[in-house]
């Protein structure tokens, strides 16, 4: 979560001047022939136009699997992964979960009345929106911590469950999970329909990301990868043991936490990554290192009509959510990775457009 | 690692009362239609004796996988765990990875001289195997820190590769990875062959079990959930990204520990779970403790001549290996688990037989 104030004021030039040669560099890294099969996709790419992006993503596929190329990858080692906010969907003006955690707090002071004078507590129930904008790391932890943890499991689920299937966006009015961008979705299935494990590595907690990712994404529990906490094994009065959430934190899953997660929940380094910040830089960073064919991905969210443009340059506040910085964009240029432009290459971006 | 040292003397009266019950015990938990049908798992299971411990395995599978069965579970949620040590392969008189963690350090001491005259470093070197065996938790500890981290992650996984291929127990002269049981090789296809999703769940080191798994278990990477430590992320001189091993432990997967490591990396309760010793306990109690059909197997190593019969009731040294007490026993029994004899239910233990 550490994204959500870390981030710094970037120059505005720097990225328009950035963004200005986009097309030539992805550009250049197209062959004939790889064009030729863009069409081979078929309709697994449907709401992705024709062009850098699309053609990436069918060349990696090709180079890996078909037998014979000399980059061929054996079924077993075709591991891609997926950053979820900002990557798979919206997260913007606030990541789903800390909207999920601010929408708890009542449950919770209801349950420990001394907490309701005592801030972040006192401004989440004032229901003041602007005050809440303020929130230092430390306010978002100490709700966090309140309202992630001390129940146990099976708890926790169900309330998330609950929540994600009532809570609607304020812009869209629709589920959370209704916001995911259709041609992530394309791309997930396509990579999978090709021997792919796909994979989501997210900032944000892993157990609130499992209770949707198969319903949502066609992503199991156990290929949700994120911020862990501990659990603590207790038992209940028939004896029956069951586990309890600590707050206790094992793992931040971002920045040099996404390659360190990847290692301790599949072992192997992916052949494919996408991402949309400097959280996911390091995860970028650690595919690409690898030996053969290896797709990076950035998408840019430079769409103010149909979903958001951000980040400082567009005078959006740095503190709500990733960022793509210049010096992101930089590495990505210097090191081949391929940058989406929600834009350009998304013919559209959610199912029910 | 903790059963390594950590158990206490049991009273061997205690241990041959509660084995004498055990054939009425595993007997009752069968229904005649059961019985009928333990012919249907054809040769899947053709290492195991016809008898309670098969049946209890042919039972489950059928009521979880058979549609219409009101114990049905969906593909999704079937998961089995296994125990590594002393469950699928010989841990005695000690355990495979300890074995590399001894013959590591020479390695050690030849990039640091100065541990050449430091304990328990002095003590490896010297070659004495019965100083050895007196060995403290917090020696061993030292010598896991040691020879386990520190390195690149890729460096760590070629050593591991080499030793596995080329060390041999001293009493088959075979490699340690020709020394898993037929028999629970022959459950976890049979489980597979049935839509289970097959995990190892060890007390050992995640890393070191993952170089192999595949190749001797048919278990993935990915797959394996062990003592987990963290890595640290680096960059070489070219920029590529890497990671390294170090000295912190993020979870030990024994005990309570194991459902904790099970809910971080699969994140959903085991159908079956299956183990040897009180290290696995914690692991039973929490799969027993889901609703509907659930399989709990504990391996008992009473086969003297074919393998070991151990246990400080055998008059080994209860610090070498996993222990399965009385209690353990009587919670079996209590509950339901099922007791596999080795000398009773194992046609033949190796393989190579």
């Amino acid at each position: 979560m550490k994204t959500i104030v870390s981030s710094r004021g970037i120059n505005r030039r720097t990225l328009m001047t950035a963004l200005a040669v986009l097309p030539t560099m992805s550009g250049s890294l197209l062959s004939l022939s790889a064009q030729a099969q863009t069409a081979a996709s078929g309709d697994a790419l449907a709401s992705w136009n024709d062009g850098p992006a699309k053609q990436a993503i069918v060349d990696f596929v090709k180079a890996t699997t078909v037998q014979g190329s000399p980059k061929y990858v054996a079924p077993g080692e075709r591991i891609a992964t997926f950053d979820q906010d900002g990557t798979l969907w919206v997260e913007h003006p606030m990541y789903s979960q800390v909207m999920y955690c601010l929408d708890r707090v009542p449950a919770v002071v209801a349950r420990k009345p001394e907490l309701k004078n005592v801030e972040p507590f006192k401004t989440v129930m004032s229901g003041n929106r602007e005050a809440m904008a303020k929130f230092t790391m430390k306010d978002l932890e100490a709700i966090l911590a309140a309202t992630l943890t001390g129940m146990p499991v099976d708890d926790f689920n169900a309330e998330v469950k609950k929540w994600i299937e009532s809570a609607k966006d304020p812009r869209w009015k629709r589920p959370y999970t209704e916001l995911v961008y259709q041609p992530m979705l394309e791309v997930m299935k396509y990579l999978r329909d090709n021997g792919y494990k796909t994979y989501i590595v997210t900032g944000g907690g892993q157990d609130f990301v499992r209770v949707y990712s198969e319903r949502v994404y066609g992503i199991p529990p156990e290929q949700v990868v994120g911020s862990m906490g501990g659990t603590k094994l207790g038992y209940d009065k028939e004896g029956n043991a069951f586990l309890t959430k600590e707050p206790k934190l094992l793992l931040n899953d971002d920045h040099a936490g996404k390659p360190e997660g990847i290692h301790m929940m599949i072992g192997r380094r992916p052949y494919a990554a996408f991402g949309n910040s400097v959280g996911d830089q390091q995860m970028l960073e650690y595919t690409g290192a690898g030996a053969g064919a290896r797709l990076m991905m950035l998408l840019l969210h430079d769409d103010a009509k149909r979903e958001y443009a951000y980040g400082p340059a567009q005078g959006l506040p740095a503190t709500k959510v990733g960022v793509f910085t210049p010096a992101l964009y930089e590495e990505a240029k210097k090191k081949g990775w391929t940058v989406i432009s929600m834009k350009n290459d998304w013919k559209r971006i959610f199912s029910f457009e």
